[in-house]
């Protein structure tokens, strides 16, 4: 009998997704092997990830890393991601509001603000998932449709993970959105049309022989892909002392934001991470782009696609693939689905940076918008622990606030010019 | 003898100043005791804040919260700070530069991105500091004399603290700059004018009955506000496992911050949280307004001020107060001060984006080009651990790099369209 030799035997192999164990139908329930699939094959429902956590502690997660990857073993990634190059994005702030709280009515309510990511947007929690999946499935490019800041975040994580980008965006973004898309190198592509239209046009993309070798975070590896939202849920969940907020608000543009959150929260309950509690979740639009809310105000269960105007231009997306999905949750939580007017989401981005010094994107001004007209329409409950999201940065969408953000006075540099401007003021 | 009543004996009160003692005068040593002073009243030196710190552990600063009141005890504020509302600044990402350093010939390279602070650049460090002074001495506006990233830090501070802001910039600002300023609400002046006269107004408002119970947090509250920069050298320390770095590189704007740094190492060693070991200092200017570069090249000790003019605004500064201090510190240390032109600090702003996915203001392309030329010239050893500073955020500097950062092509959604556009690009 040989003796094998130490030296040379091989590493045990890094589970490349961690607990996760395999891929199933949200429709049918049909069961998948871990592979770029993201389409049942049987009935083409999207596809989840899932686990078999096996025991995770409060206390391993503590010990982890301030980003999402303390979480690790929640996600379908290996053990070892945080000594890979990518953005270590989450661990952002869930500030007490207590001025906008007082403002509002509400007795305790959290802004969980991503905007502190390394990109400003929610988005580099997703696509950190998203490039682990790329990685290990051999992609060179990665690549992505996107309403803006999608698109920075993918070029950003390309760039660092050292893969090719290309990524597809409607024209008619705002500059900071185009800027931060392409400052990182590779190739973006603006295209005539509404987001939809550039969506289309990516899974048309990988059909073709061109696509060969693409990662589209949202399309081929977006099963994976969603899963990083979770986190959202992990985070608020740990920061509020291992506890579910009782109601949330959450902004819904495809959707999958919302539904994998609440999916986050089960699993913690599940886990006994944190006590089993009802909780309610609330979707919110922009009254431009409405789907959702106008199939929940309809009492329908399908969502009717829309032609997307609206200010808050990542959350236009106006055929949301998981609209359906967010109808049942809210539905399931007793929560709700509401829109705003693009004034009413301007007046709700200055009330929550005069009130908390957070300067939110328009998609931030959708989420306080909304919980200010819940509010005040009595189907918040102002005694309730709430939470609300601002998932992106007011520097990306100044256009919104500019006319409203500009200085009091301009005058010389001496005392008397200042009082003459102050006094002119009365 | 009467027995007191422990029902209405007082609370202990909280130390406002936590571990600090005292004043003393950089220059001649004179100590005061902790008020609302700013400069000596024997030789107009700048004073600074002295501590008795006693034991320190890094155990008790690991337990504390993911932003800077983790070091509270090493601050002037008090033990309850965290639980005041501020924007609890601070824990900022030390990312592992493997990218650039390959690219520089650095073998051990990190990026301290100050870009994740709550308003997106480093001064929410120091206006957390004067926040808790301007609290305790009773002031009822929050003010600045500001190049942009100081006035939007000072307003979003006021606007959670419940402070009336006023604050002071040069009229030419960029956008980005001007709606960070003003969108938390309170007044923002601009002034025809450089930094340099903004600040003189500032000191003259100061002794102006109009600028009674305002709170200048870099003019009459400097002395506290400065030691948020110490933040820097504790965060980058602790995230590099309790060790100094052997040489970094920090932008020179007053100097202040840089001062502090070195202030922050010298405290970390002295309190055995670090052990000893020598450390250069390495300061960086943009050529267009470099008076402390000019100084070093010469052989100067003192600073001959300058009209700036450079696309890196936030490092506008013609007249820095605490360049001698500078020369002082980077002589002492063994580094250097060097400049870089706009050419070159849009260059570095670009290979910092295209090789790390960070994407820095013009002073962060200021820090990673003088980075680059100082390792090019010989002077960085590559085989020591450097840490470079980003100190602020590409979205405030978007047209720094707008010309660059542009679609590669603007197609209509087809597949054809697309190959057509990269055909044409062979
Ligand atoms: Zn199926
Ligand atoms: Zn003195």
């Amino acid at each position: 009998m040989a003796l094998a030799n130490p030296a040379v035997q091989p590493a045990a192999a890094v589970a490349p997704f961690g607990s996760a164990v395999g891929l199933s139908c949200r429709e049918c329930g049909q069961t998948y092997d871990l592979g770029p699939s993201y389409a049942c094959l049987e009935c083409f429902g999207p596809l989840e990830v899932s686990y078999d956590f096996g025991g995770v502690s409060r206390e391993a997660i503590e010990a982890g890393p301030a980003n999402i990857w303390r979480y690790r073993d929640l996600l379908p990634v290996p053990a070892d991601v945080a000594d890979k190059p990518n953005l270590a994005p989450g661990w952002t702030r869930l500030v007490r509001a207590r001025n906008l709280g007082k403002e509002l009515g509400l007795r305790s309510l959290h802004v969980k603000d991503d905007s502190g990511n390394p990109t400003h947007s929610f988005k580099d929690r997703v696509v950190a998932i998203a490039l682990e999946a790329a990685r290990t499935f051999g992609y060179t490019t990665l690549s992505c449709s996107s309403t803006g800041n999608l698109a920075g975040a993918v070029t950003a994580a390309a760039a660092r993970a050292g893969l090719r980008a290309c990524v597809f965006i409607p024209a008619d973004l705002e500059q900071a959105k185009i800027v931060m898309a392409s400052v990182y190198g590779g190739d973006l592509v603006g295209i005539e049309g509404s987001y939809d239209e550039v969506n289309r046009f990516c899974s048309e993309l990988i059909g073709d022989p061109l696509g060969e070798g693409w990662g589209f975070v949202n399309v081929n590896l977006r099963t994976y892909y969603a899963e990083g939202s979770k986190t959202l849920a992990y985070e608020i969940a740990e920061q509020l002392g291992w506890r579910l907020p009782d109601q949330i608000v959450i902004p819904v543009a495809s959707g999958s934001q919302l539904t994998k959150i609440d999916k986050g929260f089960r699993e913690l309950i599940k886990l006994g991470l944190v006590e089993e509690k009802p909780y309610r979740i609330f979707a919110a639009q922009a009254a431009g782009c409405a789907p959702v809310s106008s199939a929940y105000k309809a009492g329908h269960e399908v969502v009717q696609p829309v032609r997307p105007d609206t200010i808050a231009k990542s959350l236009a997306i106006g055929n949301p693939a998981d609209g359906p999905y967010v109808l049942d949750i809210v539905r399931r939580t007793g929560g709700a689905v509401e829109d705003v007017t693009d004034a009413e989401v301007v007046d709700a981005m200055r009330l929550l940076a005069r009130t908390e010094g957070i300067f939110a994107e328009t998609a931030g001004g959708v989420t306080v918008g909304v919980l200010r007209k819940l509010t005040e329409a009595g189907v918040l409950d102002p005694d309730a622990e709430t939470v609300v999201l601002n998932t992106g940065d007011g520097l990306k969408t100044l256009d919104a606030v500019a006319e409203f953000a500009r200085p009091t006075a301009v005058i010389r540099p001496s005392v008397d010019a200042f009082r003459a401007a102050f006094d002119d003021r009365g």
